[in-house]
């Protein structure tokens, strides 16, 4: 094998990691110099008080900031919260399933079954639609939404299956969305939904926070009382301080929004990132080795996930990708195969090289076969 | 006033605030570092995957290194979670009260009050005991446990309060312990508790991680069902990686009780932090400006509140504080006066130059008010 024919640096790490994700170098090393001393202060961003008017601006900035970049209507809130989405399942039916009639629920994969799971505690739920009939690699979209339904809930992006939402369903019911993996890559109308929640560890930030965006109508609709920490209020009405919020956490997602905003918001890094999914969507298409297991009309933009024809090569061709510095492609364990993920941080370069690595991995089986063939045949 | 009578540095920050709090700056070196490239790994620790080999032996190490320093016995279980003792206050009720005839409550302040209220929406509670009656100044000891008690909960340290249990009550109960303020302070006996949580924004880590040390059988008596997030059991069976953990907070908090480890273990620190609060609390009960607001029996070692008998001095002696770098010494909103946290981290030399601070203070007043008298008199 002739290592140098890939022409990209080898010793870099490539990460394709499904989160939490590459994040900016620019903002790892503003975050560095902020755990060793913050802004001049003699402090550290680890160690300052959450109710130091320094990083209550902090809070306020990283708002303002997601209230542009997304376009966030006065009339909805932004929260920051902890738990990850594993803990919006549950929250979110606590909120608005509890006392009502029943949840709707589309069930899209993995994340979207873990949600309607923990729904099942506080009340009824309609299961509108499933693409598990193939296995989950395609989004339905043709279904009714019950009329007594309290929300319809839905997953933007299928992390692990691959597949994205590029319209949302038409419904008279309030519609609450799981956008943890697609959250900040593609113009969204916020309008359109009347609760969005996210993990932080994708396009926003480190693990350790969860933003929700919601409707503070959809939020006054909520009547019964709850745990402080489990009711969406509690965080309006506290400025999401009602007590010590995940610091660092949000700290470092500002400075990521901030280099969002420098990379032409949402709008230049939907462009970005679409031409880095198409780029490795050509390849997986025509190389012989690799095929697509989404639906093509609903392959995500942000979780590309393939296998190969012949999988007793996979461990190889992981084996092969790492040994230049490709990570994070392995598929999740319950579908296998690969899966990269090109969150907003990821360069092109990195996809190209991906695609070098998968087209050098090409020739030399192709190589191996055809030397096989003429000693077979020899 | 002659600033350069007081002899220590005057430019590095002394922070004595009440959390997140000081933490060593080796920790906080080692933490930047591995922000930037992790282990020589080419990837930051906010970039690597929570399911990596490497990370999974971060929490492992974790696990192990609090086993060993607060001497953990097999039959316990240490778990990360996340949301701060706020979500603890909501969940021990979800998961030993709910369903259960009552849950009995030490009543020590504002915290303990925080944990009373988030369970009555589970249940039935009682309070054994309130030191309400003199502000909060003391710790109720003579107090009986309804037998039909579910458990009963405490607060080890009232990090508002100012006063720390020396003693904890002997019941046939279960005893859950809200330790955040004062564990890895000192040794305690883990056979005491059936359960302890403690946010780790004091002296473990970073905010945005929680730890929890329960015993196994408590777990196990818990049979009704629970949201996934808010279930001991669930951590305990997924290794607490249920979902994606805080994975900053728990790498830093490995590094400081690998430095904690370093200063002698828990036994090492308690000695150093039973001499900084020694030093304090005499120029408290020396200096004729301050006193002490809990009882002598029952003050904390880790907050230290105090007050001024002329409270219209309080804010000069803020300001005058703050021009010499000491920061984080302003009492609580609703209490006032100071409260200066000897947290782990914090070293004696910073102890000792509060004291000078104050003695200067107590100086620079006696001398304007002699200068007045004898004005006065002339």
């Amino acid at each position: 094998m002739q290592q140098n024919q890939i022409e990209m640096q080898v010793l870099k790490k490539h990460n394709f990691g499904a989160g939490p994700c590459i994040l900016p170098g620019s903002v790892l090393q503003q975050a560095a110099n902020a755990v060793v001393n913050w802004n001049d202060s003699g402090l550290s961003i680890l160690e300052v008080s959450h109710r130091s008017p320094e990083f209550e601006s902090v809070v306020l900035k990283t708002q303002l900031l997601i209230r542009e970049l997304l376009n966030v209507p006065q009339s909805y809130e932004v929260l920051f919260l902890q738990g990850g989405a594993s803990t919006q399942f549950s929250m979110v039916a606590m909120n608005f399933l509890q006392g009502r009639a029943c949840g709707a629920y589309l069930d899209t994969g993995y994340f979207a079954q873990k949600a309607i799971k923990e729904a099942k505690l506080f009340g009824k739920v309609a299961i509108v639609a499933s693409s598990e009939d193939k296995d989950y690699s395609y989004i339905p979209d043709h279904f009714e939404t019950p009329s007594d339904a309290a929300f319809l809930h839905c997953t933007s992006n299928n992390t692990i299956e691959g597949t994205e939402m590029f319209s949302f369903p038409e419904t008279s019911a309030p519609l609450i969305c799981d956008m943890s993996s697609d959250i900040f890559s593609r113009t969204i109308n916020v309008r359109d939904f009347d609760l969005i929640y996210a993990g932080a560890q994708k396009n926003m930030g480190p693990a350790g926070m969860t933003l929700v965006i919601a409707k503070n109508e959809f939020l006054n609709s909520v009547k019964h009382a709850l745990p402080s920490m489990s009711d969406y209020r509690v965080y309006r009405d506290n400025q999401s301080m009602f007590n010590t919020p995940p610091v660092f956490s949000i700290y470092v997602s500002m400075l990521n929004l901030l280099w969002l905003r420098e990379q032409g918001g949402v709008t230049g890094i939907q462009l970005k990132n679409h031409k880095k999914s198409e780029l490795l969507y050509e390849e997986i298409d025509r190389n012989p080795l690799f095929y697509g297991t989404a639906m093509p009309a609903h392959r995500s933009k942000m979780n590309i996930t393939f296998k190969m024809h012949d999988p007793s090569m996979e461990a190889e061709f992981l084996r092969f990708a790492a040994g230049h510095g490709v990570v994070g492609i392995k598929g999740y364990r319950t579908v296998g195969g690969f899966r990269a993920s090109l969150y907003n941080a990821l360069p092109l370069s990195s996809v190209e090289f991906l695609v070098q690595v998968m087209q050098h991995f090409e020739k030399e089986k192709t190589m191996v076969y055809s030397m096989g063939t003429q000693i077979a045949g020899s």
